[in-house]
């Protein structure tokens, strides 16, 4: 593999991401304008969606939907692909602005979440009802809308990405649904909190937008070996976002820490902790956990430590999935790349 | 047209839609067993999905999108033509459930609603964290669970099909949208509110299924026909509602009556009175209403019988347009039938 190969793989993977972006922003303006010219209120779902998605976000689905079908050789002008990854970013916008209404989250990215935003919007024009109720159904029908504006984005997906396009709107919402089971009952239950990070976040970041990339290639047969990588770079993905929230800075996260500890959110690093000290077990088995106490105990027992080394061999463990499965030796350099970038991002 | 070919339609219609009872009743055992083998909580979206749909209903798109399908010589084998009616029931099953967190209602069906019923139980086991919030937030997620369960009856769409399939989801969002801004902003504004009820009820229960069955069979040239037989009789199918709300007995309706008023919901029927009476124009410019003394009023100038004129004629210009439409005589008849039972309907 030379320099320009690899420099090739990467201008194609910026200009088919370039293309998802326009793509995205086409999509929501196109929709905003058209509902806009019935009536100036019908706008304000996909202007929800279009400010969310336009405050940031790492775009993580559509890079890796893209690399997943490029790396299977797939055709970078075939626009399903741009489609696609832009779909993927429609539905996570669509699964932030719920889950920010289940959380009562006031913040996303830096700014007032859509439920908040409009709920203060209702209470300073002193209109009728009820403030929360309005921003809350606000939001919830902008993230109905982000999933029926993916829909219409897939229209033309093949049968087998179809498939894994539809596991994946699933498994974002059981996970959904069982965190906040789960958080309700005060489940201690390291497993099942596993499963669900690894259902709700890990497979649908990165696993199956690769599978879908290489499915709309018409390569559904590399599922297993972007299965193996994205399983073991989800984990790594989950435990770096755990590790950012329980020690890490506001500032350089960009978003506020300390949330999961403070919602007794059984998280992939707590779970370990729970696992492996009996202590944390103790800490987290009481109706209300003693924050400091059990902040004090996980730096005791050094967990931050064990996550590092656990993140260390989940990414040597997907980047080793790549190599014999049939990927093209620059995109295994890119994908490789890729894992670096995520399991040792900063925010 | 002979008797036997009026039965042999209806027997068919019958036939197909116990096949859509059955496709619907094996996809949500089968989504509910399926996660709840993770764990119990897991089967909780999809049971609810399955308690609202199995509480009754009138099952008016999937007839429609059957009748639609048949009348236009389609195929009653074809598997694709269940699985969209059934997915059809399950978008208006995830439109309920979401509609019901918005308005509030606490029974849908003669039952609790579902995120009334969950945030009682959460009271009763002492969950952690707010009743309301939970009860909303299993709601919610079951309504995405329920549009992303039509999404896999759906796959085998064919394009024409997809196309009216998406417009349909997106005029339910922007409907729902505009209906809670209007309420919110206490716009009185008749032109609007008819607008919305027509997009949000009258289309995608009548209309939109018809062409979605025309489409399936591969007769996406019949749009207009039932563009003409569905808007009309989607208008009257709508004023029915809002006379039984208006004036109905809440027994005979199987559902608490009064509350669109109560609401201060600019209905069709009240719409049409602010059109054309001063009076009811003054009471519904006041920020509070005076309930009985609009409800008087509306009695004063029998905008029931004129609500029941206009059921009427819209009924006859739905038939009108059946005729000379390409479709054959068993099926006008048929369809004539269902809009009489539409427009004339008690509850």
């Amino acid at each position: 593999m030379t320099v320009s190969e690899l420099d090739g793989a990467r201008v194609r993977h910026a200009r088919l991401l370039a293309r998802v972006e326009e793509r995205l922003d086409r999509t929501l303006t196109g929709e905003r304008d058209r509902w806009a010219a019935v009536d100036p209120r019908g706008g304000a779902p996909a202007a929800a969606i279009a400010a969310l998605v336009g405050a940031g976000g790492k775009r993580l689905r559509p890079a890796f939907c893209v690399a997943g079908h490029l790396a299977a050789g797939g055709d970078p002008d075939d626009p399903v692909i741009a489609d696609c990854a832009a779909a993927l970013e429609l539905i996570h916008a669509g699964a932030l602005l719920h889950d920010d209404v289940f959380d009562d989250a006031e913040t996303r990215r830096g700014r007032p979440s859509a439920h908040a935003r409009h709920a203060a919007e209702h209470t300073a024009r002193g209109w009728r009802g009820e403030s929360r109720r309005y921003g809350e159904s606000v939001a919830v029908l902008a993230g109905d809308l982000a999933d029926i504006l993916a829909d219409r984005l897939t229209a033309a997906l093949p049968v087998p990405a179809r498939r894994v396009w539809n596991e994946l709107l699933t498994e974002i919402v059981i996970g959904q649904h069982l965190d906040v089971a789960v958080a309700a009952e005060s489940v201690v239950d390291p497993d099942l909190s596993q499963w669900i990070a690894i259902c709700k976040s890990g497979r649908y970041s990165i696993q199956r937008p690769l599978q879908l990339g290489a499915a709309i290639a018409g390569r559904a047969e590399l599922g297993p070996v972007f299965a193996a990588y994205g399983e073991a770079l989800g984990e790594a993905f989950q435990l770096r976002d755990d590790l950012i929230d329980a020690f890490g800075d506001a500032e350089a996260a960009g978003k506020p820490v300390g949330l999961d500890l403070e919602q007794h959110k059984m998280t992939l690093l707590l779970a370990l902790a729970t696992r492996r000290d009996a202590r944390v077990r103790e800490l987290v088995g009481e109706p209300e956990w003693d924050l400091p106490a059990l902040r004090a105990r996980l730096r005791e027992i050094a967990i931050g430590a064990e996550i590092e080394a656990r993140i260390g061999s989940l990414t040597e463990r997907a980047v080793a999935a790549l190599h014999g499965g049939g990927l093209d030796p620059a995109w295994c350099e890119e994908l490789t790349a890729m894992a670096h970038r995520v399991a040792y991002r900063e925010r």
